[in-house]
């Protein structure tokens, strides 16, 4: 199912007018994107209800709104928001724009998304400016969600009288992208430098978030429920979280009952980076050695069994080589997600190349 | 004056010694660097009663930790702290633990200052583990102090029957870097991540914190309090705070008289970085333009009027070219922050090269 990119309503005429400060501001809802599935909890990832046997914690992971976002097309001066988010409270290793907050992007004259503004709240429902002072040329726009954080609601405002379509999903593809906080967004500053936000801007392709925190532990529930998507790749980066021995014992399952619902579909494994808080912890060095070691050791064996397009981006080096791409030795800040994203891109797309998906 | 590079006491020899979990911990105070003055306030960045006449703001901003660090040796196999900061909310594009916590750099094999792990809190006093489960050879660490709140006080932990010894100031020279909340480390992931500390771990030079958040105006006030120092350099860039008339109106006066006081003292000005969201935001796109322009006025007006040992940093790509080097379309992300010491290290070396200071 391919995300064609055209309007979901013929689009007005973008005639230049001229904008009052304070002037009225008309509020909008839209579709949401960035999904696997079509959920009935619009702001949710999963539809928790249908795949109820997942763990709690995996559940309630996949009400946060990592990774969804927004489109539309407007010339209004200045881009508003009314949202909610639940009382969670803040965690250390974030901003609260990335874990409760909002992050614009809008199309250049390069036919790129650039970033725009961002707005956070510690608030459970907060409103106000997102972008102002813009000239009144049509633009095209994304608005991302909070990654760490239930949305709860979401309104888009434009000035009164400005034109406003929703788009439809600007993104081709589907790269459904199951793992840990790492996936989910934690330590990106603000909601657009996950790294699977980073890579659909710059690849044209849905990367779609299935980050679930502390909880990518490889259950054959989590497994039933991916198989049950249609994406044209699957991405498994959810080593961190779990034992060396979890990694040891899941991942076959995991990968086989993929493989096993999608012959043809390219898997690709990816280990956990290398934290830095484990060059000097001598429990996290032999503990993170070990998950990476396990989970080669378990591509090798599904290789030696015949299982087809399983692909390893066999990297110690995700998050660079100066040691300052995290913000707390584990969660890469902005510097080592872009280096992140400088790795895993074109592995991706070589494979999909190869797989005639691009 | 330079801080040389000597143990303050004989450091007693670092035999292997077994440490238990739960072992006793024994805390220390230690010195405070990274100031450009003594400060009878031990964690404050300015005598604010000695230079009483600075802006209220500004005497304020001085009492954030930004840039002070302790440093010592220890063959202890974690590290803890004891520490407490204000009430001070926390602001929507900082961690704590940038804001309000502590981050912790170990001097590797090769003699570089390596990442090792960090600790927020949202407390004003907290406890804990910084670095843990270290092998039991001699190592020296530096710790970062909050970047956007008050130290009230500050203890390093180790485990009982382990040495410790205080270390001199590790940087040398002295290049005191006035400015906005970029220096200040405004959106930095943690308080090493400011790209002062950056340049000092990068060329073992001291790179004097002394931002002051959005209240770096360039009063005469000032001035007054940065001639009463004696740094090797000073670095100004303090543009992003003033609207280009104030630009105009005060940088001859604040460059002119550190001149008269310092007359073979490098002076480096900085221009703001472009903002993120001046890209799309008009009024920022203008006020940006012109605050600069006038700075690099006022820097070609001195030059005209013979001030000697003048240096403008001409760089409107300071945050990179790809746009994402910021958290809230104003403050650099850990990205930015790399992206501008990236550029500032070589202008700065060079000076310093030439002036023989290096």
């Amino acid at each position: 199912m391919k995300n064609v990119y055209i309007y979901l309503l013929a689009f007005a005429s973008c005639l230049p007018v001229a904008y009052a400060q304070n002037k009225k501001v008309i509020y909008h809802e839209l579709p949401v994107y960035g999904k696997l599935f079509d959920t009935p909890s619009k702001y949710h990832r999963v539809d928790t209800l249908k795949y109820n046997d997942l763990p709690v914690r995996v559940k309630h992971l996949f009400t946060n709104s990592a990774g969804l976002f927004v489109a539309f097309r407007s010339n209004s001066a200045s881009i508003h928001a009314k949202w909610c988010v639940t009382d969670a409270k803040a965690s250390s290793n974030l901003t609260s724009i990335a874990q409760k907050g909002l992050d614009v992007y809008i199309k250049n004259a390069d036919g790129e998304w650039q970033y725009a503004g961002s707005k956070g709240t510690a608030k459970t429902c907060d409103e106000g400016v997102l972008v102002d002072n813009l000239d009144q040329t049509s633009k095209e726009f994304l608005v991302y969600l909070p990654l760490y954080d239930e949305t709860k609601s979401l309104e888009i405002g434009i000035e009164e009288g400005a034109n406003f379509l929703a788009l439809s999903n600007p993104f081709q593809r589907n790269i459904a992208v199951y793992g840990s906080s790492i996936v989910q967004g934690a330590s990106a500053g603000r909601p657009g430098m996950a790294y699977t936000a980073i890579l659909s801007r710059r690849t044209g392709l849905n990367f779609i978030n299935l980050g679930v925190s502390g909880s990518a532990k490889m259950e054959q529930e989590v497994a039933h429920m991916l198989a049950a998507g249609k994406p044209d790749v699957f991405i498994l980066d959810c080593v961190p979280n779990s034992l060396p021995e979890i990694v040891s014992e899941r991942t076959h399952y995991f990968v086989q009952h993929l493989r096993a619902n999608h012959p043809n579909t390219p898997i690709i494994m990816i280990p956990s980076v290398v934290r830095e808080l484990s060059y000097f912890n001598q429990v996290w060095n032999k503990r993170n050695a070990d998950q990476n070691a396990q989970f080669k050791k378990e591509y090798e064996t599904l290789l030696a069994k015949g299982i087809k397009h399983l692909y390893y981006l066999d990297s110690n080096t995700l998050l660079g080589t100066d040691h300052e791409g995290t913000t707390d030795g584990t969660h890469p800040n902005d510097l080592g997600f872009m280096r992140m994203a400088d790795q895993i891109q074109p592995f991706v797309i070589k494979v999909m190349q190869k797989h005639n998906l691009l």
